[in-house]
């Protein structure tokens, strides 16, 4: 039944990928999609489809698939993804101007709104429609916007500390360019990208 | 026994993870490490830790812990890390350009060695130290230049046919930046960064 327990972190993490496949489908003008070509298209069995998309209702009638646009709408809300989140971007560096240029973000409700850097020579420059601003400004911001989520864009040294700031200010998850390895309490969350561990993943196999 | 039984992928994905906390260790000066340490480095449990490395061979030493240049070796040396790969980069827009800017890659012996790009205004001109090629020289390049691994920048509704190329070129292993799933044969792998998925599964929780 839903709602009776957590639904386990594997499973939330493969709802975007659904629902970014509904997404898909809805501009593709698709209306009903059966679970099997989803597995298709995605590369994920349809029984744990249908067994993932289970922990949260009945989404689905037998034998008829899936309404797309409802599926998708739902899935948007379970995943709080129906609103707007303010984003802090830490780190003013090469890496900091391609993610503040990133499209993606702002197109799926991630709006970066403040750029914080600690080298005195880039606070008070601009990192395109942004002033970058002192780290020590960071708790005021987070309160004054309603910040809950920020992107670390630091070299690996300084990541852990930057981290650390972010959740005293308040920040409650945590998207890592950084490569590190960073610690957060339980009650906050943190994803890393991290490019280079995932072509050693592959080199292995080669 | 090592090397008697494939080793599980998730155990795979988690020695990059280990190589590099050796690698910060060794930077810093520090000759032996306990699991324990390392786990609480980490956020990842000992007796996981001490469960992974078993599957690759006894690199520790009861109640001593491991030599952490050793252990590094012996990791890079598992995950053919101890080598430069030669990678190509396709597309050529912003995303492509903060890609083939990024450090990373090359301190780790990932060396992009060519740009594609199938757009005709930008065929010809440079990125960075490269000229932007045709996709067309994609194969012969390939070939070429011993290509085993590509990075993929380009659009969503790109993604799938560019990828079937690489596959068709002979590339094997494939980093997908653009937010599209993509699907490969089975003898062929991919590991894709998903900025926007990971913020989702965050939200989730918030």
């Amino acid at each position: 039944m839903p709602g009776t327990k957590p639904v386990p972190d594997i499973v939330v993490g493969r709802l975007p990928i659904y629902l970014r496949a509904l997404t898909r489908l809805l501009e593709e003008g698709q209306q009903v999609v059966a679970s099997k070509e989803l597995a298709k298209r995605l590369g994920i069995s349809s029984a744990q489809i249908r067994k993932d998309l289970s922990h949260f209702g009945e989404f689905g009638k037998q034998g008829k698939g899936y309404e797309v646009a409802y599926l998708r709408d739902q899935l948007r809300s379970i995943l709080h993804a129906d609103r707007t989140w303010n984003m802090a971007l830490i780190g003013a560096g090469d890496l900091g101007h391609a993610i503040a240029h990133y499209m993606e973000f702002e197109k799926e409700g991630f709006r970066i709104v403040c750029v914080f850097d600690n080298n005195p020579q880039k606070i008070g420059r601009r990192l395109g429609k942004f002033e970058i601003l002192d780290m020590a400004a960071l708790p005021q911001k987070v309160r004054e916007q309603e910040i809950k989520l920020a992107v670390v864009a630091v070299p690996a040294e300084a990541a852990q500390s930057v981290v650390d700031e972010l959740v005293r200010a308040g920040v409650k998850a945590i998207l890592n360019y950084a490569p590190a390895t960073v610690v957060v309490p339980p009650n906050v969350h943190v994803q890393s990208i991290e490019p280079v561990m995932y072509l050693q993943r592959m080199t292995y196999y080669l």
